[in-house]
């Protein structure tokens, strides 16, 4: 397919900002010296995720039994399956685990250890377990002091499943302000872990694994002595959320909606485009940042990110852009049937509504499609 | 498959709800006189779009081409395209139309019309167009008193299209507070429509079809003369934002997220589940209604809604569920591993999270399965 034969609205992929989005990251865990365990619920694709494990151990980190299967028959086995498991998927995990894949499961809750003990006497399993530990106390997991931590363990070893060790996601770095806040953060997520590793190790569990990290946190962290990995994923491509953050530059953002101008009121400020919530998804991550994106930053065909126009509301399949402050623009200079760029607020939500991507940047100009997996 | 082997999050549709919300909107249409052009972009699905099309002139009304592809494989071949059109995808529709699709097209500017004129000319296809007018100020179209109505009319005949009429969409009835300001929206609507299709005939052009609707105007209309059909699409699910508007009730809603309890912060006033914005969307359509309802209502197995239970966020595959008001309920009453549906506030946006839906309604209590078509 060339590019003139793509059907707008879709979702293109810039590969050399990708590629030094990847570097970046790695050289950073480098110099912490710790691996990486890319979350691949950003990429959804293999090649993509090869790029990411390249150089590391190969170990990924999956949010459902989906992804787990698409990347299990493309050749990765070493799956961490980073969502609190539901009981009712122990049997599917214990099929998998008969096929080959090496898939550890998290939870956090003496309720889940017990039905996960249940499992691996009725199915004959020794699953291979980590302890979600909470370092924010906005989601999941347990407090590194909880009691109930070494009762999970206990319950778990008793039924002969493995208490691999613990893993944490800050996931309260993306309410940060600054910089030194995320370090802070980062801190906090690390020193959690370890403690609940260390009570672990001190009451006889083995626990070799100590997983931590978000973007933000694996982006910032001074110092990650006594983890063993990290996982991040939206560093792969970035988006408005990281860019508010600090996280990244605009111009690391390496996926955008390609759309054409439909109409035009130029009068009432505003122009409407073919991509809407259902190619750009309802996230507002922004909302809540110093700078509001909208549903998503404006960049001419070519990438080039237009003076303060965003896409400031969305239908299923109509984006209406406008103008912000006091940009110098006339959209009376985009009449229907020009292409634009739209920048997503949250990568993983904006990916999440297209079926692959075509990248962009190869030298003869034609587009090359890169599939993601779906559903669960 | 049978109940017990679904993975969650999984889509559920009650076919029982949906056939009373069809029949309804059946009965409706009938008494105002009117035929009913369902909008296919909610379900996404032919088997529903038959049941919905039973006892009408049998046209569709689709966002995509995709959807246009899809429905036209499975037999249907009157299909508006219902999103102004973008230039570079006429080529498209033309070689549709060679294959014997009866496709109209919308826009609403000049621009749009000469480019259709120009694609006529080079394609050799003489396409149908509907003139968008606008109703509300809200998105597009054009004023039913522009005098661009008459100039794109001219260009568009000039080059050997169709002028069939005019189409309306008045989405602000969702911004409506009461079914009075429902009822004068429609009737706003519907005179738009009318004034515009009658100053095309004056002009000398044919205009047979006044296009009018969205679920509120279809449902609080009073009077719809003058126009030859209604477009309206979601009330084949219904959802909370229209049972927030109050033209459904919640017990109307047919499709709902099932999902399983994964982790339990009682002492924190949560419970999480498996149903995160991937299988729910980022949709918060109620969140400037009276009523919010987070990201869903939550229910039991069953299905019936339990007192005053949402979900109060969502990550990727994680639902944060929490009690709103003075919930009578105690979340420790459903440990790790019960199942609960969640009402979606969008249903359209819910379900484009999914291919496809499970009918719970069966006889034999088995799962079927529904597809839905996807992409652009």
């Amino acid at each position: 397919m060339t590019k003139t034969d793509t059907i707008t609205p879709c979702l293109l992929l810039d590969t050399a900002r990708m590629t030094r989005n990847i570097e970046r990251m790695r050289t950073r865990l480098q110099t912490l010296g710790v691996a990486l365990r890319p979350h691949v619920k950003t990429c959804k694709n293999v090649d993509i995720a090869r790029q990411l494990t390249a150089g590391q151990p190969g170990g990924i980190t999956v949010s459902t039994l989906a992804e787990a299967d698409y990347f299990f028959e493309h050749g990765m086995t070493d799956i961490l399956y980073a969502v609190g498991i539901a009981p009712s998927k122990l049997p599917a995990v214990a099929e998998r685990m008969g096929r080959g894949m090496s898939m550890r499961i998290i939870l956090d809750h003496p309720q889940t250890a017990s039905a996960v003990a249940r499992a691996a006497g009725e199915l004959g399993a020794r699953f291979r377990v980590l302890v979600e530990i909470d370092a924010d106390g906005e989601r999941a997991g347990l407090r590194a002091d909880a009691p109930e931590l070494l009762e999970i363990a206990t319950i778990l070893e008793r039924a002969g499943c493995h208490v691999d060790g613990v893993m944490v996601h800050a996931g309260g770095s993306y309410h940060c302000n600054d910089a030194e806040g995320m370090r802070r953060m980062a801190e906090t997520e690390r020193a959690s872990a370890v403690e609940a590793a260390e009570r672990l190790r001190q009451a006889g569990h083995e626990a070799p694994i100590v997983s931590v990290g978000s973007t933000p946190t694996a982006t910032f962290a001074a110092d990650l002595t006594g983890a063993t990995e990290v996982r991040a994923g939206v560093h792969v491509f970035q988006d408005l959320v990281q860019a508010g953050l600090g996280v990244c530059e605009i111009d690391d953002i390496a996926i955008s909606v390609l759309t054409e101008v439909i109409g035009h009121r130029v009068e009432d400020g505003r122009l409407l485009v073919d991509a809407g919530w259902m190619a750009l998804s309802r996230d507002r991550g922004t909302a809540d940042q110093s700078v509001d994106q909208g549903y998503g930053l404006v960049c001419d065909e070519a990438g080039r990110v237009l003076d303060d126009i965003i896409v400031t509301g969305t239908n299923q399949e109509h984006g209406i852009v406008g103008k912000r402050n006091g940009s110098s623009l006339n959209l009376g200079d985009f009449p229907v049937g020009t292409r634009l760029r739209i920048l997503p607020n949250h990568a993983c939500a904006a990916a999440a509504q297209h079926d692959g991507y075509w990248i962009v940047d190869n030298p003869d100009q034609a587009r090359r499609w890169l599939p993601r997996c779906r559903g669960w």
